[in-house]
């Protein structure tokens, strides 16, 4: 069963708003087991929609349009569906009588302008809105489906799961999908692909993709089965293989973080962290305290940006600020050092480089030179990190606070590895920053 | 001059991510003057792009594509254009010179999928990637330009601004407008329309409307004119007229943020100031430090989440602490004072609350209650505020550190207007953080 999302309005094409609706239906139409093969966006003009809904509905068996069914003069998607499925717009009873109701609910006067939400192509059925004035409607013909349904999102949402879902399910016993994300830290996208390159084969099933966020990177496993089971049961199968072969780059699944990874790891082996941060400026412990809890593992962030401060927070000597320069290996140590000690904590973790733009001194120290130190009861290591000039301030805070997370979370994992008395194969080296 | 936006991406079609990059260009075409007629969306397969490409190039004059360039196997934009074009793949040296420069400039090895992306359709000119790995390609033929940038948004958006806009500008000379943006905290939505409700009549030009996100609104003013000038002169005439107005609530313009006005009158005033948190747990000495430069001001910030941290570091008394609670005006009092002394800084803000979604203790301690107090040398200022149970945990650190900002915000306006011996506007009041 494919599928095509037609989204109608200019205050999208004119980019005054971003189109959430086609996101939102697409994932509900895969996981319906359908394919979406294509969202088209149009203004509100009576012509560009109907020749969009006539080449959807040659390429697709389910067609869905929203937007364009309010009650002012650039709600057009009405006529535009009466247009393409060659027959007249007509006052429809029951639409009348949905959109009479719904102001007799909350005890207002219709304005005559809402009596054109009553007008239905003839022959389509009426969908009510529970949520708003705006009927919706479905056409069926020649194994061809059309749903035409409000562009407010609350309306729509309320909608496509009251009626539209219902009516693509009768043709169930169709291929189901079950769909994995894998999130993946401290590895590029080509060795990442290099890696998985057989799993991403063309028409293989599952799908398999990766994509790449905020130095994130997403491996989306999207499988196709007869029943629920067998497409959950190939999606897992091809989780466990790229978790096989990735290994400690895989950090963890759909809707989780770094600082969420690292949280969890924190809890379950009873540990406690604290942060020194330079050019970080306070980010590293916003992450770390983003989830409710974070009091269990989280005691004090320092975020000692002026030299003073590094002095007389955490102990750096001016003598080591003088050698070295704020942003610099010895600097970093001394910060984990001196954090752990204020702090008490089992981690300390530091953070010191150049997020510019300005403030760089090449070729020594450039912008994006960062120094972080993880401080523990067996030690404390700094690694150097260049994080690319094309990136922004905040581009290079954010990599250098994952970068920093990562590093943690590594040694949590190889901490709890050494407890269980297994071995935690060797990270992959995180080439996003690499080492000189 | 139409223009037509081709997203590439299976994970857009299968509803996974959010396509931001159409909105986005399609505000900028629209600013340069072009018509955009249409958005589509494809997955990442060869015949599906190349029949929007054929498509697009039939209805409009200019057809930008995003997505599908990266190195990996599912990356077919370049194949799926030059089937579009009926001329072959090429190695470009141009594009190759490009993709190794990114990787030498780094110190990497180059992936040898990454060579890949040096191929472009015979005839096509190269578009640099100031940002990643993807070079983009142009096409320009029969009165039809097509360009190809990469998906990811910060590349794109880089690319579009140095190769596309430069190349469709030529065709200028429009019915010309002129808009500006007024940032304002502090004020409810309904307050602020009622203080300009003339200037937001329907056929009104400059045309005058508020949108709110965040707990900032926005007053957008777009004056249409025969000419720039005309244009501007119009647009600034209502700019004033809100700032008379609505006063020290408006913040800045567009672009601005709370911290970076902040920012600006520390500066200039040659102040300096450090910050105690508790619930924001380093957020707000993030945003202070979100500006290059910022070491002029900001000194050190405390994350105290723990009891201890707040003894400790900052000289909160344990008998406070365990008579008050951490969430409380006296804890908050002690935190700035404390926190003012040990950064020897000029003012302290300290944030203390409860930011949910667990922790709270109604009636007394509900989720969102936040206590914020300001240190300076003239004493110290506690205020208390409730961001509603409605609100996410983010979203009342964010609050919270907003109205931190705007407090320092008008106490420095304050200390400003008391230097020039003039008087400063009563304040109004923060509605969306009543006091009790």
């Amino acid at each position: 069963m494919r599928a095509i999302v037609v989204s109608v309005g200019s205050e999208l094409t004119t980019g005054q708003c971003t189109d959430t609706n086609a996101a939102w239906l697409s994932a509900e139409l895969t996981r319906a087991g359908a394919e979406v093969i294509r969202h088209v966006t149009v203004a509100d003009q009576v012509e560009a929609i109907r020749s969009a809904f006539v080449a959807a509905r040659v390429d697709a068996e389910v067609v869905i349009v929203t937007g364009g069914l309010g009650p002012t003069p650039d709600d057009v998607t009405r006529q535009a569906a009466a247009d393409a499925l060659g027959v007249p717009l007509e006052e429809n009873a029951e639409a009348l009588r949905q959109v009479e109701a719904f102001f007799a609910q909350w005890q207002r006067p219709m304005h005559t302008a809402n009596r054109v939400q009553a007008l239905i192509p003839r022959g389509c059925a009426v969908l009510p809105n529970a949520r708003g004035t705006a009927p919706g409607f479905a056409w069926t013909g020649g194994g061809r489906r059309l749903f035409a349904l409000p562009g407010v999102p609350a309306e729509m949402k309320a909608m496509f799961v009251a009626c539209v879902l219902p009516a693509i399910a009768v043709e169930s016993g169709r291929p189901t999908t079950h769909e994995r994300r894998l999130l993946c830290f401290g590895i590029t996208e080509a060795t990442l692909g290099a890696t998985i390159a057989d799993l991403m084969a063309r028409d293989r099933n599952p799908q398999v993709g990766t994509t790449a966020s905020g130095a994130v990177l997403t491996v989306r496993i999207v499988a196709r089965g007869r029943n629920p089971e067998e497409a959950g049961r190939l999606a897992d199968r091809d989780a466990i293989a790229v978790r096989d072969r990735v290994g400690v780059a895989v950090f963890g699944e759909d809707g989780e973080t770094l600082h969420s990874a690292v949280a969890e790891l924190l809890k379950s082996q009873g540990r406690t962290v604290a942060t020194a941060e330079s050019c970080t400026g306070g980010l590293l412990a916003k992450r770390l305290t983003d989830n409710s809890g974070s009091s269990a593992y989280f005691l004090t962030g320092y975020v000692t940006y002026a030299n003073g401060a590094k002095q007389g927070t955490l102990g750096v000597s001016s003598a080591v600020l003088a050698a070295h320069g704020a942003v610099s290996e010895e600097v970093a140590r001394a910060m984990s050092v001196g954090c752990r000690d204020a702090a008490r904590s089992d981690f300390a973790l530091s953070v010191t480089g150049i997020a510019g733009p300005t403030g760089g001194i090449p070729p020594e120290k450039p912008v994006g030179l960062v120094y972080i130190g993880l401080a523990e009861a067996s030690g404390v290591a700094v690694r150097r990190f260049r994080f690319g000039e094309h990136l922004t301030r905040g581009e290079i805070r954010d990599r250098a606070c994952k970068t920093a997370l990562n590093l943690l979370r590594i040694a949590l994992l190889r901490e709890r590895e050494a407890d269980s008395g297994s071995r935690l194969e060797t990270p992959p080296v995180d080439d996003s920053s690499p080492l000189p």
